[in-house]
């Protein structure tokens, strides 16, 4: 199990939340803002295809690709996924031309959940960002397995809506089932 | 009449369609890929706030706030906004504490409109990418006067997609009622 | 507290997951397909202005308008809510119309809840559903406090769904704190 | 070509809009208002299955299922379909278990297009009934060829909102490339 960290600030909600649905199980963290992931250069119609990028996009798919589920942990900022991971997964076009990856079969076996935190009403602002990860796990053939949302703003909010709390632990409990 | 592109290629379907869309106006172009904008550090909670960032956001804002339409011209990239224009939208969160800015005040006085292409169904496949734009200008109190989505994939696609060019002259004549 | 039941089958899995979420509380039940309410007939532009109309519809909403907390408990019928509740909601625009009823600022101080229970991905398929009933409770001033998502098809399969008895069991929470 | 036409009003801006989009073509209207169809009773699951019901509803699916393309023209009301077309559309359930009919094979077969009026920001606020109606046709298998989204409120309104008309007039190009 990898987790995909969109947050620009360590330690803040979305992290919180996400180490708390996580508790007790087993999981790569991968913090995206850590890498070095320059923004696709959408080269797919080119005669040359798409050219290597002095980055650390390639080696970190390589590691991600391995895990059997994927978990997207992204704060809503203004009303949709971080530029953060928003960057990486537009890379995914890439990765698709990528023949010793393998990245479509392999995403097609995958399980994917996401945890998103947003301050401002996000259990309806942040249908938008589902609704957008459910298009691109269809594409992927990835199954888009579970999401949970969270509300907080100022850092460490988080713990105190009970509502975020209670339904990370029933997240968990998804999770749980889809990892036995 | 600002133009914000978030495209990463250079004369792509979005860059064509929005130019037709356009034609016979006056407006100033912004082609994001060529701007340095790091992604958002949330220091929004720090006791210190935001602190000067060394690249080209700053700079830019102060030259896009002065229009009072703006345009917001994106390929759809897995359903969404591409990762480079989700950047500088996620720095307003900087912009809204800049006092030197008046950030919000301005938004709240412009109009803005959206342009996206993209090659999947994107008539639907879209909407949750506008709605996200809806949730931004309600917030910012920008009215989000209309968009535009046109169908296009491989390069140069959207010039023989007849209902697209249809749509970017109607997008043209809603866009010139507002510049009267 | 008013629950308006907009299912066609009794004892059905929406009706089911709904009374779970309620144990223990004190409501009012509406099964709103044992009232006849006839199609709204839109006489809000004729100078006459709506008409009485021979059903059941004037004094239902007489009943339910008491109630400050309103929920909509609705089956996913073909991803939207239900006919029988849609049929409902349409009249609405006829008690706007009332001015014995004082219809909207009863209803901007209301709390709303929607429950639904659908077969094909509700969690996913039924948010247009839920983005509606948001923009209803805009217009209507009402607070929309929250929402529960069941999974279901078949009678009975919503109590071996755990993860959706769970999540009654946090909307029960939810609902309490605003009851309190 | 069948125009199933969900308003309650005669000659109101939805059925304007759909005769000036389908001008000069040839279609069958179908008033759903003037036919009698009973809410669904959900007896799928029950051992005799579903039941003769006495009303409209089966003729009148045993006509439209003749017809190559579907038009769904509705009022927005309350941000969603009419309660009449939704009550219509959720009979489709009774459809499938009619082995008479062959339902989904044929309804495989076909196109659809959706027209719709609303008069509250209807190009964002309309965006979750295209997207139940997408869902529908995805679960029938037929194809979404193109939506129409008109504004207007009061009657007749829809002749002056020149953005509508010019919408009607490509709609229509792009029906006409369907129908050629």
């Amino acid at each position: 199990m990898a987790v995909l960290f969109g947050s620009s600030r360590d330690h803040g909600n979305t992290e919180t939340l996400t180490k708390l649905a996580l508790e007790g199980m087993q999981y790569t963290s991968f913090y995206l803002k850590n890498y070095k992931v320059n923004p696709i250069d959408d080269l797919r119609h080119t005669k040359s295809g798409f050219v290597k990028v002095d980055d650390d996009y390639d080696e970190l798919m390589r590691e991600v690709i391995h895990h059997e589920i994927l978990i997207f942990a992204t704060p809503v900022y203004w009303y949709g996924m971080s530029g953060v991971i928003k960057k990486f997964i537009d890379r995914f076009s890439q990765s698709l031309r990528d023949e010793s990856l393998n990245f479509k079969d392999k995403m097609g076996r995958k399980k994917a959940f996401v945890i998103t935190v947003g301050g401002d009403n996000p259990r309806i602002k942040a249908l938008p960002l589902i609704q957008q990860f459910q298009y691109i796990f269809d594409f992927s053939g990835t199954e888009f397995a579970g999401y949970l949302i969270g509300k907080a703003n100022a850092p460490h909010e988080i713990q105190s809506d009970s509502r975020s709390i209670s339904d990370a632990m029933e997240f968990r409990k998804v999770l749980q089932k889809h990892t036995e």
